[in-house]
């Protein structure tokens, strides 16, 4: 066992020294992950795939429930709908992959695999909206999208990712902006009790907003190498694309009046996420909820009389209560398979072994806090989901207590320096400029990532410029 | 009504005088779908997402119930890797899109957008098959393919459509050809019970078969035109991607082998299938257990006292017995109503008016046989969903019954001619050349759909070249 450990060391980077090849390590050998073979693509496996499926399934019912419905539109966008929206193509015409020959034959006109499909869905909506009757329209697609990144790691930052992406139009302005927060509340929700991950919510800076936004609301979360991930974003649309796509509908007043619009999106960088925020020197610590094997029974002497039969009846009772029960009944050392369970983050593992069972218990191990427990025999059918609730609200509150303890209050552009050397996220006041904000990228690296919806000043003037000002905005560095 | 029913009748084709044009109508009138802006894409609307969400999420139990996990391989392809098998190429090259610059750039190398996954993940097995442990490799995935097709029709034949793909290893010829015909029942047995849609099974003639394979095995519906539709294919690819991608595995007597290989698919043309095999003149009729709306209730005279309080109450009472159940309060005429809930096919309408109630009871109408049924109220929250099961299961041994009443047994290749002319399929003996096949073709437009695992022998000697044979093929024309 003690060999295995320290294999295990020898193939995972340590977290501490680099964090970046620590990630990297743990989603290869975790099997969660693979490079594909066009630069920047991933395959996503098995194991990675079934967290997906969960998260999605998830999610989709808090979409459905918020009164959206699927759809899906095509993935080829003409070349031209991109250009509609003058902003919109300024800041995805860098990134597309462009189709030019298809069957045999040059396009007349190149077509751009989506990067998002707000141009190619504002070309159907201004087809199927007519009156004040079609609105709200609120759908939704779960799909793949292209963008041609220079820099790429897996999950975080990938040419072709999945997502899910919501597109909705509404009659008033109020309206609109009400759905932009709702969605933005319900990703909250999610992210916090399916992946136990905390995130600061808020809006975003005019520079960092979505390319024909009016406003991009963000959530951002803090990783143990104290960047910052946005995990997901609610934009405001206003009637930008329903302008350029000449989107109208007749009103209750008998007027042509363009609808008000927003889209949402999260991605499968929340699996990156997730990993970011939980996982340790020995591995992944996946959050409970959308783990794929949420308990593992491991046999210890499987041979002694009794073990195996006692396995498999934890094993059905356990299944019968809903839990994601595996068990490892090969033929690999004991150690081995502690190891394994560990580094695959599977939140509880049930030893069964003789002794144990001559004394009517199991041990419990939970891999956020690596703590044994002991429980009888005839408990353990109940005590494992609730073990595994347990499981995913401690980590939701550890992780927000490492991130509260991780932001610090700056009152000058050398203490955003220190804050963001020291891997911290700097909470400072800000004049709302842009010059502000690139000098302080220039400096230290860091950008600005969230004005927080509850802001907390740290002062009256721009910590750059000293200007007057009462926003305050998280800085930090960011996958 | 008597005048919206011929507003309806006008705006959908007869499907007698031209069914493509009555399908045609009816997927874009009832908004299953809507055409892309690019030629031959589709845009699948929430009515016909609801669908395939269904048919997804139940075929996906049945194929992860055989042992087979998701994943996702990335959607764009090397060129090269297409041409190492030589089959597949000369099959697909004609009908692939090219990405040929991103991200502002020419690219070295042009990528194929996908038409089908062997080739990335033949590359991928090669890097993850070492051992005779590693095998038998079970995996599918969930994603848009695109091909690029001269003639399109929404669901049927699109340029881009949503499928699933198997791919598996084995390291047994024998257990390769196990799996690709556990995989054909499965896909018959899912369309039998969730499509209500009989099919004929067994293999393709060479001609027929997929770009690569060493036999390809399918299932063929017929459509209400007497035209087949092959709704599900599976594929027995032998050593053929193995040996161009040097997947390679060490058994257990110490040496090198290839693995055998299969892979199977159904697409969103099920969606298509299903409506050409059900739908009348009055539009969709959807089989039961998939249809997004199982059962609707129309209040009539809703403004009567106790009209809407009854249908609330049956509404509750049968989403609590698991119907997908609606309830239709707009402010729409009861003839509008009704048309509408027919053309979009919903199998069971809950007539509830304030005649009905005062004896006590409701009136239970359904979609595919047109025929009315009075239910006392308090069997409804039973009938229904027993009704439910019951149009399901008759409309499979009804379409059986049309299918196997339009099969005609022919001796000679002007009784092929006249089957296919009188809208049949022709079964035939045949001596299993290509000459033969491609005579019928140039003669009637039939091609050779499939030879049944039950063979019923119509002679001993070919239709049209008069060779002794045993083969037994159905040839009909197809979409």
């Amino acid at each position: 066992m003690a060999k295995n450990e320290k294999e295990f060391v020898k193939e995972i980077a340590d977290m501490n020294e680099d964090f970046p090849r620590w990630y990297t390590d743990i989603v290869l050998k975790t099997e969660l992950v693979d490079y594909g073979a066009v630069k920047g693509t991933m395959v996503i496996r098995p194991y990675g795939y079934a967290i997906w499926e969960i998260i999605q399934s998830e999610l989709d019912k808090m979409i459905k429930a918020t009164g959206h419905k699927n759809a899906y539109f095509p993935m080829l966008i003409p070349y031209s709908y991109l250009t509609k929206e003058a902003e919109h193509v300024e800041g995805f015409a860098p990134e597309v992959a462009l189709v030019t020959k298809a069957g045999g034959e040059d396009l007349a006109e190149p077509l751009v695999i989506r990067p998002t499909s707000e141009t190619i869905i504002c070309e159907m909506y201004a087809k199927w909206v007519k009156s004040y009757r079609d609105l709200p329209m609120k759908l939704n697609q779960w799909c793949n999208v292209l963008r041609w990144e220079k820099t790429t790691r897996p999950f975080l930052r990938t040419s072709e990712f999945i997502w899910q992406e919501g597109h909705t139009l509404h009659s008033t302005e109020e309206e609109a902006q009400e759905e932009t927060l709702t969605m933005l509340n319900v990703y909250k929700t999610f992210v916090e009790k399916f992946l136990s991950m905390p995130v600061l919510v808020g809006r975003k800076s005019d520079k960092e907003k979505f390319a024909g936004a009016s406003a991009t609301y963000t959530m951002e979360a803090m990783m143990k190498d104290g960047k910052s991930l946005q995990a997901g974003t609610s934009h405001n649309l206003g009637t930008h694309f329903a302008e350029a796509f000449n989107i109208k509908y007749l009103d209750k007043d008998g007027k042509q009046k363009y609808p008000f619009q927003t889209s949402w999106g999260v991605t499968t960088r929340l699996i990156g996420a997730m990993i970011m925020v939980h996982g340790d020197q020995r591995g992944l610590v996946l959050p409970p909820r959308v783990a794929p094997t949420q308990a593992i029974i491991i046999p210890i002497a499987s041979h002694k009389e009794g073990v195996m039969e006692k396995c498999d009846e934890l094993y059905n009772a356990l299944k019968e209560k809903g839990v994601r029960i595996d068990i490892d009944d090969s033929e690999q050392s004991t150690g081995w398979k502690f190891n394994q369970s560990e580094m695959k983050g599977i939140p509880v593992r049930i030893e069964v072994g003789p002794r144990d069972l001559e004394n009517g218990q199991v041990t419990l191990f939970r891999r956020d806090t690596l703590e044994k427990e002991v429980c009888p025999l005839e408990e353990v059918e109940n005590r494992v989901p609730a073990l595994i609730e347990q499981i995913a609200d401690d980590m939701l509150v550890n992780a927000r207590k490492f991130r509260d303890a991780n932001i610090v209050d700056c009152k000058s552009l050398e203490d955003i320096t220190n804050a963001v050397n020291d891997k911290k996220f700097a909470r400072a006041m800000w004049c709302g400029c842009k010059e502000c904000e690139d000098l302080i990228k220039a400096t230290n690296g860091a950008t600005s990532r969230v004005m927080e919806f509850e802001q907390k000043e740290v002062g009256d003037t721009c910590a750059v410029c000293g200007k007057k000002t009462k926003k305050v905005m998280i800085f930090a560095r960011s996958y």
